[in-house]
Parts: structure tokens; C-alpha cells; sequence
């Protein structure tokens, strides 16, 4: 590999093993050395790729974002079930999103920024897409600002639920069923 | 005072200081001598009356169910609406529990099975709640047992929205549009 093509390669392996550390012990409770530990280099080699925890940070919030979903697909509503369906998949990477987002709210916390413009970002392109879909009212009589936090306040919170006990709570299931109820699914069963 | 009162003032304090602790660094950040410091005690002071950070948190959360709503309520579903109202006045409270629940959901983190616990138990009251008053479907055609995990979905995923924003998201008017939704309140406007 060329030089650049390897230093890009070695990035990306430290961005993975942040993400573990993060959902083993939270943004706060990782340390670099723990992660430098991960992919065999000194706390000061790991420097060389990432100066800062913080810079390290934002290339896994940078990472977080090829998760969502299909790229510019604008968080079509009659994607989001198969989102959800797909994370069911993967509990490790819900598992470092959801202890990121809970991390977020204390004070001064790096990643609140981002969180704050993400979801503002995530409500209004669910609204639009909401909007052209089903005009001012959804089925349910719901305007697409009022479903809009909804949609994601339920993803959020299903996922806690589900990551505390994934025996006892199926996240698609409950999710098509808020869907049902949302009126953006044709109803299944009676 | 007598000495055994003195005693429970003095750890209410502690309990109180851990909470203030928490909101702003979350559990695994919180360091029992912050919050000592806090309290005007030394650590070793501190250990008197909390052997283990542990043993802190057990209080925390002890403390933590107290905020749910009126003691035997079972989690009617009537009474959610105002809970959330509650929840608007008291933003340190809301984010004490929010950054615990995110890290509940950690490798091997001590709060866990008190969470899971909870959302066990909730679910199965808000259930019972609803199938009192609704029988085995809901105005909305949902099932008890489909409508209890996505009231706990929507009342935890808008508190991480609001402490983020708390101008961009009206927590308690949300949580009534949900209401709607379910078909548990009368629907306002049209």
C-alpha cells in the first residue's frame, strides 16, 4: 500500500476500536491508551494518527453518520422500519450510539454539538419527507412537525429498552406498530 | 438533632450531591471525591457513609424512583401526561436519569440491572393499566402489551431531544400528540 493509502487504513482501524471502547465503557470512560491497547500501538503512536481524544471523537461521529441510512435519502419515513430492522443486526454499533447519546446531555459534553444539530437536521428532513408524502396531515391527523420527534423519540427509546433486554423487547415489531399508528403503513392484523 | 437523623440528613446530602454529580459527568466520570468535595467532605469522610461508589449508587437510584409519580400509582396512563409537565420544571433530574440510562446499556455497568429491572416492571404496569381501562385494544387498535414499550420509547427518546434543545422541542406537547395517537386522550383541535 502507498503510504497515504496505509495511514488512511490504520485510521480507520483506531476510528473501530474507539467505537468498541465507547460502547464498552462510554466516551468518557475510554481511554486512549485503552484504545491504542486495541490495535497494538503506544498511547504516543496513536497521537501521531489522533493529537486529541476529542479529534478522535469526531472521526467516530464521522463514522456514526454512514450509519443512518441510505446516503441522501433524506429519512424517508417508508425507510426508516427497514433502518430499524437492520439495526437489530448490529447491537455493538446501537450499543455506542445510544451511550454517546446518553453521554451527550451532561454538561459540557464534546459530542452535545453535534447531537443537537443532528437531530435538528434529522426532524426537519423527516418533516419534509413526511410533507411530500402526505400533504399538511398525516392519516392519523398528525402534522409532519408533530411526527416528526416523535419518529425519532421512539427509535431512540425502543433501542434502550432493547439493548437492556433484547429477550423481552422486539424493536421492529414495536416500531411497525408505531408506524401503524402514525398511519404511514397500511395496518396490519385487526 | 439525635444522632441517627444527623446521620440520614447528612447521606440525603450526599445523595443529592452524587445526583449533581452525575448530570454534569455521568456515573463512571463522577468521582467520589468530587462529590465529597461537594458536601464539604474529605473521600475518606465521604467513605463513612458510602463504603463503594457502588454503594453511592444504589442510593441514587433509590432516590431516582421516587421521582416517577405518586407512590402506587402503577403507571396509569392518565397520569403520564402530567408526569412528563413535572418533567419540564425539573430539567437536573431529567438529565441525572438520561445520562444513566445511556450508560446503563455499557459493559458490565452496575447500573443495568436496575434498569432492566424497571423497564420490565413499568412495562407490565403501564399494560396492566391500560387493559383496565381499555380491555385488550386500545381506541387506536393497539394492544396493551404494544402500546406500553412505546410510551416508555417516547417519554425517554424526547427527554435526550429536549435537554439538547430545549427551545426547538416541546417535550409535554409532543408527548400529548402521542397521546392522541394511542387514542388514550381525547384528540384536541383537528
Amino acid at each position: 500500500m502507498a503510504p497515504r493509502t496505509r495511514k488512511d487504513a490504520r485510521r480507520a482501524e483506531i476510528v473501530r476500536a474507539a467505537l468498541e471502547a465507547i460502547a464498552e465503557r462510554g466516551y468518557r470512560g475510554a481511554s486512549l491508551a485503552s484504545v491504542a491497547e486495541r490495535v497494538g500501538l503506544t498511547q504516543q503512536g496513536l497521537l501521531h494518527y489522533f493529537p486529541t481524544k476529542d479529534d478522535l471523537l469526531v472521526a467516530v461521529l464521522a463514522e456514526r453518520d454512514q450509519w443512518d441510512s441510505a446516503p441522501g435519502s433524506g429519512w424517508r419515513a417508508d425507510l426508516l422500519a427497514a433502518l430499524v430492522e437492520y439495526n437489530v443486526m448490529r447491537p455493538g454499533v446501537v450499543q455506542t450510539f445510544s451511550a454517546l447519546l446518553g453521554e451527550s446531555v451532561t454538561e459540557d459534553h464534546p459530542a452535545r454539538p453535534y447531537f443537537t444539530l443532528r437531530y435538528t437536521r434529522v426532524r426537519a428532513e423527516m418533516a419534509r419527507s413526511l410533507r411530500g408524502e402526505y400533504g399538511e396531515r398525516l392519516p392519523s391527523g398528525l402534522t409532519p412537525e408533530q411526527a416528526a420527534p416523535l419518529l425519532v423519540a421512539v427509535m431512540d427509546g425502543l433501542q434502550y429498552q432493547w439493548l437492556l433486554d433484547p429477550e423481552a423487547v422486539d424493536m421492529a415489531e414495536a416500531f411497525r406498530a408505531f408506524l401503524t399508528l402514525l398511519g404511514t403503513e397500511p395496518r396490519t392484523g385487526s
